[in-house]
């Protein structure tokens, strides 16, 4: 079926809820308001519905082939990559510098996220090509920015980050590739690395892969890691490519989903190339610095993924109300006909349905007020505001990637269910965003590693004090629904039973992280789901408020009253499920604990 | 990696859950105490572990082929199928008059339980046959019953269900295939069925459909549905094959998984046999009954399925536990140790491993409770007690059958989390598990239709009176839980508490089934995933109370401080669902129903 960009709630949340007309009032982005917005995103729009959306489905079928180390990308593929950098979609928030359009992240999310539920196997390789550009704008030298960045941003060369090895996954202090300072300053790099998305295509005429290698001296551990520029082929000071360099694609993964993206397994110094043994290498910034600066980018790829659950939900839940209005099935339970209906009328599907859209649409406005966080924290000239924004949006990504990749698993699943057999049935194409949500709550970090960083490093360090300050924000927003009708004063009541939920859990994180580890990081991932849930309610909660103002103002009234029954849904079901979450928490570490590793 | 057939824990519940020996004191099951069953669950294992395991994953690999109307079974299938008859397998629960061997269906749950997990695609050949073994002792005539039946049960024919046909999925009500009425007092059948589980394979030598159909004059719906036997092959008065019947596989499924297992589009009445046109069936029991007929043994197949989602859960359980007991990374969060670990030493792992591990076992015996109540209603000599039993089970149908096979989808994607990056990767093997896995929430009636039976005609047909009676007996483990230690004690207010909620939950449906079913049905699969819960969980709580004073008296000491531990799981974790699913049952049927349809 067709896919149509979700760009009305999008609006809505860049405009009500992520304050598009403040952010542009921060320098830089004045012509980034709302018009602004509307523009790109319904031009975003048609280009992900027409070029895009179309071959997701036959990339999954004809996903590409390896040969001898080269890899065909699926068909289309390549043509859809050109019309991309064509368009201008790769560099949208890229500074203008570099030839890119400076648009705030605001916007830039919203369209990523078309592009992502478009075709998420497509969309993968712009993605990485944007964390790469990141991380050289943050360490890499005038020269190396200037040689590689343009063509990143204008689409003509992709990029790839480089970090897992059979070794070293989770636990980037295992990483074994080595990197071998040369007299003319570059480094040879040997080693292998696996799960390396779009490592290998022929896309475009040059991959730049971002590298993690050790130097021969380095310290043992996360302090004695490197980061470096290896481009496929090398390029020439006037900017023409030169020699193949010595990286080689050994292979390509059969895979359960995003079967598409060509995951390489990478060999670095085979002495396969034109260059002799060892590719040649740049180091970025400084030597053992190396994953200070991947985790700056991974930060930026976390929320993208975070962003990657929510579209493939979009999609499923699209393809599901779709099959739900066409499938006719069993009388209605409330005998109001006497003949079969449209399955969309049977209270399980629409609670299946309810569910799916809820999750989906509370999720994009966590994700959307991210991303106006990070435009503050990244542009307003007022520090103190940018400082707190910044602190805001570190909080805020662990729940974005988290909650919206542990949920499209769950959303994917109903939206197969919502197809009986036909759901099965690979052809139908629900299957396929089952398959491809997989590995969302997997990559970037598992949810696991999302949890230890809110566990840790946004929760216990502080004291809690960023996680009390949201809550008292959270509870402003109480104040303001309880004030109100009856549908916002029993969101309040949810709110703040959510949210006194969420205090408790937030001190047991703070009293037990030192003392009882084990407790609280048995009980992390509940905590991250229970924190998401919360604050992703909040955002509904707001939503609520906002609908139904411009409902009694007569404005876009089938949008708002959607609106509004998502939000009681979010409220009465979504909500619900923190006061099991919360107890598990509290009352649960020890059974975690208890089994002996032999007795599993 | 290799399987292991649980048979530790099946015997435990086998016997001091489900009481087999009190079993063996009824009628015709003298010899099936505890000794019988341990010995037949060791020889099962042998052969599951054996024969049947190292095909699962090399079939979902080559899944076998169509060729014009021929199906080849996927390699080894053929072979380990007639290993299974000649091992008796076939036959185990079937009734010795026709070559069975009479076993109590709580042996014979845990050997097919055994076969599934071994190979979840293998064993639905048998278990269908068993369904078509079934439905003819149930209706067939004394004919039909000794034409067919020895065959089937010895293993040298299989059986089908022929129930779907494209526009009558779950709404048998739109069945159009069609039976006339020939002089000689057969039927010719025409029509088209999908969906057929092994409806076309070439691992036996005739395959008998059981097929849904209308006679011309027949009334229209539910009520106007016949049952006929279509074997492949004639079967002539001497038992040998006679004419190929007008029966033909039009095309095999491309599925999401159990991929092994060939799903026909079977034509009827095509003329592509050797009998003119118009399969050749035989009326099983009356006219216009088989959906009556037909129900009886889709109890016994969704009890099965039931099965099969606590088998792949089984299978994922293992695969991941031996992968996090292999995989190193990362240091222990409690500092215990300066090097990486294990990651089945990180807690958010056993987090996962635990809840596979609670659901299953919670889920595995209430299937054997189940079970024994089965046994206890068809062969009890006092009327009352087998009354009271059959009430019992068919009360537990829909919660085996819901409970287990959405809970397999939870734990199988469990599974592939617990793998990281390689769960992802086919050739590991877990993504299988979570691709088979998703079929069992759908087929033999999805868990709506599941949620459906258990408002309606389990739970608010008597008022709730079974419901309450239930209840009452959870109430009564809850007094002897609170008369024991410490961990008892907790677990009896946590039963209590969840006991409480289903109270409530039975309260508000029998009050509204009738005057507001919308919001009743909007809430009955949570309905569903609240009472199972509860009836798993009280089943665990026994389970405790049995481990503790195992233990204390040295027997069996790792498998019952194990048993232990992860019944204390199921209190503080999964028990802990329930408050949230009451609430959002009780509080939250408006909002399922409050979109409107054209919204979505």
């Amino acid at each position: 079926m067709s896919f149509r960009a979700p760009v009305q709630d999008q609006l809505f949340c860049i405009k009500e809820l992520a304050g598009i007309d403040q952010i542009a009032q921060i320098p830089g982005f004045e012509d980034a308001g709302f018009e602004t917005a509307q523009a790109v995103l319904e031009e975003s729009a048609k280009f992900n519905e027409g070029v895009v959306a179309p071959l997701n489905w036959s990339g999954d079928q004809d996903h590409g082939s390896w040969d001898n180390g080269v890899v065909k990308a699926s068909p289309g593929f390549k043509e859809a990559y050109a019309a991309l950098a064509e368009g201008g979609w790769q560099g949208l928030g890229q500074p203008t510098e570099y030839g890119g359009q400076g648009l705030p992240k605001t916007i830039g999310a919203a369209c990523v996220e078309q592009t992502m539920a478009a075709n998420l196997s497509f969309s993968l390789c712009s993605i990485l090509t944007g964390g790469a550009i990141e991380a050289l704008l943050t360490a890499g030298s005038d020269e190396l920015k200037t040689r590689y960045i343009p063509n990143m941003v204008s689409g003509k060369w992709t990029g790839t980050m480089n970090l897992t090895e059979p070794q070293a996954g989770s636990d980037l202090a295992l990483v074994r590739s080595k990197a071998v300072k040369q007299e003319d300053g570059t480094y040879r790099i040997s080693g292998q690395k696996i799960f390396i998305t779009y490592g290998e295509h022929d896309m475009t005429e040059n991959i730049v892969h971002l590298v993690l290698a050790r130097t021969p001296d380095a310290p043992e551990g996360v302090k004695g890691i490197s980061l470096f520029v290896v481009p496929k082929f090398l390029v020439n000071a006037d900017g023409s490519l030169g020699k193949r360099n010595d990286v080689y694609c050994a292979s390509i993964e059969e895979k359960l989903g995003i079967k598409a993206s060509p995951t390489a397994v990478l060999v670095y110094g085979d002495d396969k190339g034109e260059v002799g043994a060892g590719a040649i290498g740049y180091l970025v910034g400084e030597e053992n610095r190396g994953l200070e600066y991947m985790f700056i980018m991974m930060n930026a790829a976390r929320y993208d993924v975070g962003v990657q659950g929510i579209a493939v939900s979009e999609r499923a839940y699209q393809h599901a109300v779709a099959y739900a209005r066409d499938r006719v099935q069993s009388r209605p339970v409330d005998g109001s006909a006497k003949e079969s209906v449209a399955i969309i009328h049977h209270p399980d599907v629409k609670r299946m349905l309810m569910t799916m859209r809820a999750l989906i649409e509370g999720e994009r406005a966590m994700a959307l007020v991210g991303a106006a966080a990070y435009d503050t924290a990244h542009n307003h000239p007022d520090a103190a505001v940018a400082k707190q924004a910044q602190t805001f949006y570190e909080f805020l990504v662990p729940l974005i990637k988290g909650f919206s990749t542990e949920n499209s698993v769950e959303v994917t699943s109903l939206g197969v269910q919502v197809h009986g057999g036909m759901g099965f049935i690979e052809e139908t194409g629900a299957a396929q965003y089952y398959r491809d949500s997989r590995i969302l709550p997997i990559y970037e970090g598992t949810t696991a590693i999302q949890a230890n960083d809110l566990v840790g490093r946004k929760t216990s360090r502080d004291g809690g004090a960023t996680a009390k300050a949201i809550a008292g924000q959270i509870a402003d927003c109480e104040g303001q629904l309880a004030a109100r009708g009856a549908a916002c004063q029993k969101y309040a009541k949810q709110l703040k039973a959510a949210r006194e939920s969420f205090l408790q859990v937030v001190d047991f994180v703070c009293a037990n992280a030192k003392g009882n580890p084990n407790a609280v990081f048995a009980g992390s991932v509940n905590y991250l789901m229970l924190t998401s849930n919360l604050v992703a309610g909040w955002q509904m909660g707001r939503a609520l408020m906002v609908a139904e103002d411009k409902l009694a103002a007569g404005e876009e009234v089938p949008f708002m009253t959607a609106k509004i029954a998502t939000a009681r849904f979010y409220g009465d079901h979504i909500l619900a499920r923190i006061a099991s979450l919360r107890d598990a928490i509290l009352d649960g570490g020890d059974s975690v604990t208890a089994m002996p590793v032999e007795a599993f």
